[in-house]
């Protein structure tokens, strides 16, 4: 190394989402960043909630933090069921991401992450009933959707980030399956309105995942990291884990995110038994050594 | 409907994928085939190797069937792990596969499926301890590996169908996931030597799959059908389910697949418990009534 030329470091910052400390709230986890040097928060609706949205926002103006995103919105796909109860439910679940914009709005998130929802009539983890099996119906919901919500969010200065997620949540919790398709969707939209989120877990076995995150280049609302843990535990939902627990490949992954221009925040978001149940400071810890040991290229 | 043409029916043809009903041998299946009125039936090599390969051919030739499949070849990543043992373990595979390619010829089968191998060094269902990250690597020990193998086929008269699998088994068994990257794979090589295997479980997700099984053409080697159930069971490889039980719209898929030109067998190969457990011969009469009621367009 020379001693003119300082190295080269990522532009990207570690961040903590605070689902991956469960037991925190909103005032515990941005207590937390602050302590552990992290610059921003992914916050839950569920958390702010609890806390309170003003004080939610105080607690993190205060403490100079961004936020790095709030989770999430979106279950945009009941429409496609058909009959009065299905539009019903279609009008509520608009009314409710209205709401979760104008959250995002008023806590400056960088974006709101947004699970699509899943075949109309089935619920995670139930034995579904009634559903319809059409998912091109569904993804068509979606994007129906999305043309009421886009405008209303870039009013409010929001972007919606489409999460695709993995395809094992087709049936339950998103119809956007692959990067490719969420880029697609995106494109259809304003850049300061819609982009896509990033999340290692559900995109690393994509043949395309290099390529679809060139393509999606500024784009890129979001980059959520975690590890796909072998064997998947009993509940699929559960199988992110901490970086290097896993048999993801970061680097390169990475690598493509900041080549594609991406200068955000790098969310650690990581449903897991055993990370929910320990203590959280060490958590936190194990996530930072872990960034700069596995995640960096 | 004129009385003087006949409705138009599908040139598809049921077949039995042995390991449906578990507990048949393979004197079992054929005879159950037979009793059943079904005109081929899917094998698997370690109960033909139960039952002895001379006799299998044997039963089969006199039975009258055609031998829609012989599962399975595959498992060809453990080069990219590196080392003498990797080496090693590496012919090995290659050697296992020309033996199965024996067989499959011997058996006149339609097809030899392959299922191509995780990550080298993971094993399905045990938690790994040394492993390659490498995905791209593996999945270049794939095309090395038929390079050798489809010259080998062809000249015994067997074509080798790859199978993508659902991108949850990416770790674990296959790093195919996708039906385009099969193709892709697939036509590097003559017709006669490699071609895909289209199974609704591992597809039904996957936002390109009517164009791909349109340019997979006659590339198409087996169509496998299944349902995929919701929610999944702890152990995700037994998330097969019967037609008609999961979230699978299988009659476009069928008509899909009939569109690109494929006038071969359909297997149903089911991995299930409850399926494993219950009655083999209502399990057919089962898979008779669905084939009829949910998967023929």
């Amino acid at each position: 190394m020379s001693a003119t030329e300082p190295p080269q470091q990522p532009a990207l910052k570690l961040a903590l989402n605070q689902r991956t400390t469960k037991r925190w709230t909103v005032a515990e986890a941005v207590d937390g960043c602050v302590r552990h040097g992290l610059e921003a928060v992914g916050l839950w609706r569920e958390e702010v909630a609890e806390q309170g949205l003003a004080a939610s926002v105080k607690l993190v103006r205060e403490a100079g933090l961004r936020v790095s995103s709030l989770c999430r919105g979106g279950f945009l796909t009941a429409s496609a069921l058909g009959g009065a109860n299905a539009a019903r439910a279609a009008r509520a679940a608009l009314d409710d991401n209205r709401r979760a914009i104008d959250e995002a709005a008023e806590l400056g998130a960088a974006c709101l992450v947004m699970v699509v929802g899943g075949l109309p009539g089935i619920v995670p983890g139930e034995r579904p009933t009634a559903f319809s099996h059409d998912l091109p119906a569904a993804r068509a919901a979606v994007a129906e959707a999305l043309d009421a919500l886009a405008p209303y969010a870039g009013e409010r200065g929001v972007k919606l980030a489409l999460e695709p997620l993995h395809p094992m949540y087709c049936a339950d919790r998103a119809v956007l399956s692959t990067l490719a398709q969420a880029v697609d969707l995106a494109l259809s939209y304003p850049e300061e309105q819609v982009g896509v989120v990033v999340d290692t877990f559900h995109v690393w076995w994509d043949p395309q995942v290099f390529e679809q995150i060139a393509r999606a280049g500024r784009r890129i609302a979001s980059y959520q990291v975690c590890d796909h843990l072998h064997p998947l535990p009993a509940d699929v939902l559960l199988g992110r884990g901490m970086m290097g627990d896993g048999v993801i490949d970061f680097a390169p992954i990475t690598r493509a995110v900041l080549d594609a221009g991406y200068t955000g925040d790098v969310e650690v978001e990581i449903f897991n038994a055993d990370v929910w149940a320990a203590d959280p400071d060490e958590v936190v810890a194990t996530m930072k050594e872990r960034y700069r040991s596995v995640v960096t290229p």
